[in-house]
């Protein structure tokens, strides 16, 4: 159905510091278990269904390498480069971009497995300066958003939670609550091909009757 | 002028396989001398210029990160996680892209000392790919090629490149003569604000009266 090789170049990368590495040699300061699968499963679904865009061109949407700051490489005679020392980098996007039928797509996954609201703690500045940069430029930017818990999967616009960070002290709210999320986003109903069908969602809501 | 955060997030990327690393220990099949210094000045000047574009709410345009296959990754108590063995991947996109004005940009930066052509041994078949996929979805795509030796940098729409790329078997030609580059390309006066206006090039010939 689609070219293997442009799946195994795709789904290798780590899905960040929380991902698999963390799961055995957790650090001292690593975030709290709620999220120890953070990212996922969602992250494979979101991979599969980008894979299904691009095979049926539909879409171009990949997920951004994890940035490494490498320190120290080695190479052997006759054989690959090896990597000896490298650290996890913050990234200084959002995970996901792309195009859309002339469309700049760009947007973050998060998965909780808390089940009342999504807390801010899953972002950072430079990802909100990100977001906010990339609307100024009518770029297309939103969030996907799974609760693990209660199975569901929303596309939430950029807007409610750079509104949620840009005013957490104020508001005195560090989260933003599944009520908020489920009036202000759009549930994604779960398929086989693609497996999380969010561009329907854009075409619906987002674009409307623009073609 | 700028953020300093966001310098340090976004030019610290190791650029490539046949970047600094290399230039000690050059393993036995690396890549033949003329492309030593290959996307190393240029790749900064347009890191610059992206900076620059931001800072100045212009457009949107990131480097992607290198693509590592990260297999080992050490945990130290109370510091950061070392990566202490990974593998160089073989990028499945282009290098950069981004967002301006509603459009998405898409493109490569190719370095070259040769005089006469840009061999095409400088891309490979996933990019070819990427850049036809974008093309179809109505992306800006194209390439940055500076020719050190002669300080020429041009802008090439990427259809010459694919032209040449899908012909190469039958037309015999296994680079893109400098003489085509300057025909079907833009050249790009360097200046200091930004190193490589690139956006102005895109502005006067690809987007035209377009706002």
């Amino acid at each position: 159905m689609w070219d293997r090789s442009v799946i195994n170049l795709t789904i290798n990368y780590p899905q960040g510091s929380n991902s698999s590495f963390s799961s055995s040699k957790r650090p001292a300061n690593a975030k709290p278990k709620t999220f120890a699968n953070r990212g996922m499963s969602l992250e494979e679904d979101i991979n599969q269904s980008n894979l299904y865009y691009l095979s049926k061109k539909i879409a171009v949407i990949h997920k951004k390498p994890t940035p490494v700051q490498i320190v120290k490489v080695h190479y052997p005679k006759r054989s690959a480069a090896v990597i000896t020392e490298a650290y996890f980098k913050e990234a200084s996007t959002t995970d996901y971009n792309g195009i859309y039928r002339g469309h700049y797509l760009d947007f973050e996954a998060k998965e909780t497995k808390n089940k009342t609201s999504l807390p801010l703690t899953n972002f950072h500045d430079h990802q909100i300066l990100h977001m906010k940069a990339c609307l100024e430029q009518q770029g297309i930017v939103f969030i996907l958003i799974r609760f693990s818990s209660l199975q569901e999967t929303y596309l939430l616009p950029a807007s409610i939670v750079i509104d949620y960070w840009d005013n957490q002290i104020k508001n005195k709210k560090k989260s933003i609550p599944h009520s908020v999320i489920q009036e202000s986003g759009y549930e994604i109903q779960p398929g086989l091909f693609p497996r999380i069908p969010y561009l329907e969602i854009i075409d619906k809501y987002i674009l409307k009757g623009d073609s």
